[in-house]
């Protein structure tokens, strides 16, 4: 795959427009990734007008990018769509739970990976923001988004106007396992992270955040566990009122 | 991307070996794909012998493919290698909780959707089992995955020995929306289910399973809601099991 292998994120874009030619025919093309049942679980809200990406930047902590970028693309795991088809068609759906939302959820990511790495031939420069989950209700209200709708990604994209440097990725060894799952060692962990903790960015890093270690950076700044935990209560709030999470299957666990 | 357009679901496969030396270069590029922080917080479980092949094969609903093909890949979300990381550099992980298993099973669904893509460039035949998420518990014992692993996606992969008809996908237009998600009308629904439901495989998959329509062979024989349910309610269990849902998330919500 051209491009793979020198793929960066991309936070800045010139102002070269990206036309709806092009996104149309990758987003076309990205359709051909499997789906389950063929169903197509997903849906794009695409997002060009200055005024709705001023509304969604704080959803995404006001990243620039996304005021910045020509284009933000937010993909859904949807099963609104197929559950009116199956109304349209005296048919009864039952996709108002969890398992639905994790099939919706599914197709949604491999359908935006396949858009990305489309992107990516064509040299166009993207930047998937994880800050969807983190506060989906504000996506929501924005988009419109009706229930069994749930976005699950974003996308800023436009025409590259920055080359960073390649980030560094673990060895092969450190993520695949032959037959059954080897379970660490503190040695192996040296062996895999010693090139990513020697890098002189990643030092650095450590040194401007006033940690130790490079997981402390992680662990105490980037992801904690006290930002972790109040995001899944609310991310559970937020499936529960978008109907992917009846009360009963909670209430049936206690 | 080479071959995307005319890419199938391959279920048959010649006896051809598929190479170590290529499904680990496939296995490492695919880790060019964006992950978050770049943790990439996914690992891979290859299986390649016949025992551990008929030991999966009961979680997939014994499809033939799990024990036909010469290499079966299970993907999992993955938050125990780099909680495990964190301890050994003296820092305190917050990794078990409900936003860091979507968090990881992201990382881990983008991965594996890249290795398709790379896979299907070099004509190499796979099939995705959506079943891995039905029956996670076995695949759990089978592949000995520890607290923090959940399996969110499996491929069986080798040479094909089929060319089965492309499938068919809904028009763009029923998946895309500018700027707001625009509720569909009965009149969208005949519009872009048109073409599926006329197709003579879909109307025959009708009469076959003596259903009125389409949409009712999936309602009620393919993904039923009692189906879909106590699947739910496993699936909670299962993550609950793995550490992805501590158990005070679900009280708070009562």
């Amino acid at each position: 795959m051209k491009h793979l292998l020198t793929r960066r994120t991309i936070r800045k874009y010139t102002q070269e427009p990206v036309s709806d030619e092009l996104l149309n025919r990758l987003m076309n093309e990205a359709a051909r990734t499997q789906t389950m049942g063929n169903l197509q679980l997903y849906s794009v809200v695409v997002t060009r007008s200055d005024d709705m990406k001023a509304k969604l930047a704080p959803a995404h902590f006001n990243q620039p990018m996304v005021k910045q970028a020509p284009v933000v693309l937010t993909i859904c795991a949807d099963f609104n769509r197929t559950s009116f088809w199956a109304k349209c068609r005296k048919a009864e759906p039952g996709y108002d739970n969890f398992l639905s939302f994790i099939n919706a959820a599914t197709d949604a990511l491999l359908y935006t990976q396949t858009l990305c790495n489309l992107m990516d031939e064509e040299g166009l420069g993207y930047c998937y923001l994880g800050t969807t989950v983190y506060q989906p209700q504000q996506i929501i209200d924005v988009l419109q988004l009706p229930k069994l709708v749930m976005p699950v990604a974003t996308l800023t994209v436009g025409w590259p106007d920055e080359e960073p440097a390649l980030s560094d990725r673990l060895p092969l060894e450190s993520f695949v396992h032959q037959e059954t799952y080897q379970d660490y060692l503190g040695a192996d962990i040296d062996t895999y992270y010693n090139y990513k903790e020697n890098l002189e960015e990643n030092k650095n890093f450590v040194k401007i955040n006033n940690k130790e270690t490079l997981a402390q950076v992680f662990t105490d700044i980037r992801y904690t566990r006290k930002d972790n935990e109040a995001m899944s209560t609310t991310l559970l709030q937020t499936l529960e009122r978008q109907g992917f999470l009846p009360h009963t299957i909670l209430l049936q666990k206690i």
